[in-house]
């Protein structure tokens, strides 16, 4: 089963909105066990709108339309549907009048504009929206589906929880699509392709992998295509667990897993406790931690030193170490972690200091050089990492590697650190 | 000029992430005067990529595709982009050593897949990727033109930015549209027009205004399409330096202004420094300024103090009002103020203390109730407000709202927080 989507509207294209109904219509209609296969936004010119109904007839069992429903004159969608079913248009009785009763009931005028959302092509089935003035239009043809509904996202929500999903599932008894995600962290793309290859071409044919890299994690999507959805589920979730064996240091959670929200786990669960000292970072570790519901089980606090000052006064860190190692090296970056531990009374601590850039950078210590170290009872342990140019990145991603120390720290002590290279 | 978009991902048609690379795509060409006619959404997979090029080649002149390009088996847009244009693939020597040296830096092994990436189509001019290991590619046929980019959001932002669009402008000799926004806060949006009316009344016709609201701001656009561009700049400049005055206390800046850079450009001017402590906010602030590069100009550092113990030990605030008045209190927020400015020495200070939520309201203080304060050297201020139950807005708006009654202040004085009624 084979679906396609057309998203109508110049709003789009010029970049004013997110396509947002496409991605939910896409999440649902995955859901239901039916493939999308290719997404399309039009502006509102009937030819366009003409070629890809015709273009995504052509190849899909299912196609759904949204937008250029409304009452104004740039929306064509209605009459570009009638002239490419063959049929003609007509007042809707039953749409008349619930539109007169729902413009009365809210005080609004009725006039021509309104009346007009009532006339609707003849050969369609008329797919009542409770919500606004412009009907689901279901159209039929050669055992292919034609659906079209309003843009404004609740009022298509609505209509394809309520008429368009059930109907699809009733005329097509459909299969399932089942997709599961998991979250990696700390090995580059290339890296985990290669550790991982023996398990990947294991694994059953009817399964795909996706590799979904972003700058902070990796995550490995199985997915699995008209299959029935209890043995998919059984089959990725062993799959899931063969793989964890492969890479336990490696592997957060699923999907939504963050390193910071399996450090927390952690945490919470052991009724231990963190407190953080940032420079480069300047707030984003903290925040990092305290964005999540229920931070203060076990997140004492941070302390931002972003002046040398700070790190003296505040922090204890030796004004003599400062003066002769630089703020950005690996003593410095130790007595931050031991001194915010010390002042907080925490369990662990975990501290950035580093240049973010763009500015600040030095032929010694370049834009991008940052030590990070976490202090534990048994120890401090530090290290260097060099990142690039950008400053966002490069706080990002010290604040994801500080807590994946952190996090390999937890999971088994120093050697983890050692065996995986970190220190 | 006519332009198309093609993003590739599986992710995408199964509805895991919204498109916004296509967004922000349509947002730059619009902004360089060419008109994206259609976007398409394809799978990993040869035969619907380069269907979908075909179809976009022979329409747009300008055909932007993104995604597909990592090093492993589920990646294949350059293997087909070389297909379609008839060359073969081979190894691109200066991304190879760029690679090389890219990932050595990174402590990263290199390996087949890495080398991998290195491995081009011979009929393209290579876009060098600074901020990852996938280049982009140029491609030129009968005067028309194919970029592909890497699907990652900040690589392909910084390819668009750097390579595509001036490429682009150059070959193009594109006419301009010129569009200027500047940033207002603290006025809704009925309200700000009214305010403005007599000067949007005033515009010369070709300037076309438009309010783009959002939770944090409004934000004002004037464009002017196909103009000459100095002309119009000047014309720009000057209506919003009229603007500027009718509204001082709710004018930003310009496009990318934020409550903080409008604090960081005062704070920078006049040598002044600033502090903050957080509860509620959690880090949120303190990073609201270092996120901008030059922040260690002024920002001397902050404390998350998360737990009450670290507000009494570290700010110093009295453990007897704790106890009276809860964390939650006026007089909490002043001591967290005043104690942070004296523990880092700043010129002012800013604190928040407050129930983020989901879990922690009371019927005295629901979720959603934050106190704020600003410490300077007149003396100390604050302010309660009621947000509403989503913990990231609650912060986020905490966030601005403080910084803002600090801009109010160095604007005016005290004076100014009583008159906009924030006192």
């Amino acid at each position: 089963m084979r679906a396609e989507i057309i998203t109508i509207g110049d709003e789009i294209l010029i970049g004013q909105i997110h396509d947002t109904n496409a991605t939910w219509i896409s999440q649902r209609l995955n859901e239901a066990g039916i493939k999308v296969g290719e997404r399309t936004t039009v502006g509102d010119d009937s030819e366009q709108i003409d070629e890809a109904i015709d273009r995504a007839l052509a190849r899909a069992e299912v196609v759904i339309v949204t937008g250029g429903l409304g009452p104004t004159k740039d929306d064509i969608t209605k009459s570009t549907l009638a002239s490419y079913f063959g049929c003609g248009l007509a007042l809707h009785r039953p749409t008349y009048e619930f539109l007169e009763k729902m413009l009365a009931e809210r005080g609004i005028a009725f006039n021509e504009l309104n009346r007009g959302q009532a006339v609707l092509p003849t050969g369609c089935t008329v797919l009542p929206n409770r919500n606004g003035t412009a009907p689901g239009m279901w159209f039929e043809r050669d055992g292919r589906v034609l659906v079209s509904l309003p843009g404004v996202p609740f009022e298509m929500k609505a209509l394809m929880s309520d008429e368009v999903l059930p109907r699809l599932c009733d005329q097509f008894r459909l299969q399932a699509n089942v997709h599961r995600t998991v979250i990696t962290f700390g090995l580059a793309e290339s890296v985990l392709a290669t550790t991982i290859a023996p398990w990947e071409e294991a694994l059953p044919s009817y399964l795909k992998l996706a590799y979904l890299p972003n700058p902070q994690f990796i995550r490995l999507r199985l997915s699995a295509y008209e299959v029935d959805r209890d043995r998919a589920e059984r089959e990725i979730e062993a799959q899931f667990a063969a793989l964890r064996k492969l890479i336990p240091a490696y592997f957060l959670g699923f999907e939504g897993a963050t390193v910071q929200s399996a450090v927390a786990d952690m945490l919470t669960e052991r009724g231990e406790t963190l407190a953080v000292a940032e420079s480069c970072t300047g707030g984003v570790l903290s925040a990092s931690f305290t964005a999540m519901a229920g931070a203060s089980a076990y997140f004492l606090g941070g302390v931002v030193s972003y002046s040398n000052d700070i790190k003296t006064s505040v922090l204890g860190v030796d004004s003599q170490t400062l003066a002769a190692h630089g703020a950005v090296s690996r003593e410095v970056a130790e007595q931050m972690a031991a001194g915010v531990r010390r002042l907080m009374n925490s369990t662990y601590a975990i501290a950035t200091t580093g240049i973010a850039g763009p500015g600040g950078g030095t032929p010694d210590k370049p834009v991008g050089t940052v030590w990070m170290a976490i202090a534990t009872p048994e120890g401090v342990y530090s290290r260097l990492i060099h990142y690039g140019l950008l400053r966002e990145q490069n706080i990002q991603r010290a604040t994801a590697q500080v807590t994946n120390m952190l996090r390999l720290y937890m999971i088994g002590g120093m050697n983890v650190l050692v065996n995986e290279g970190v220190l």
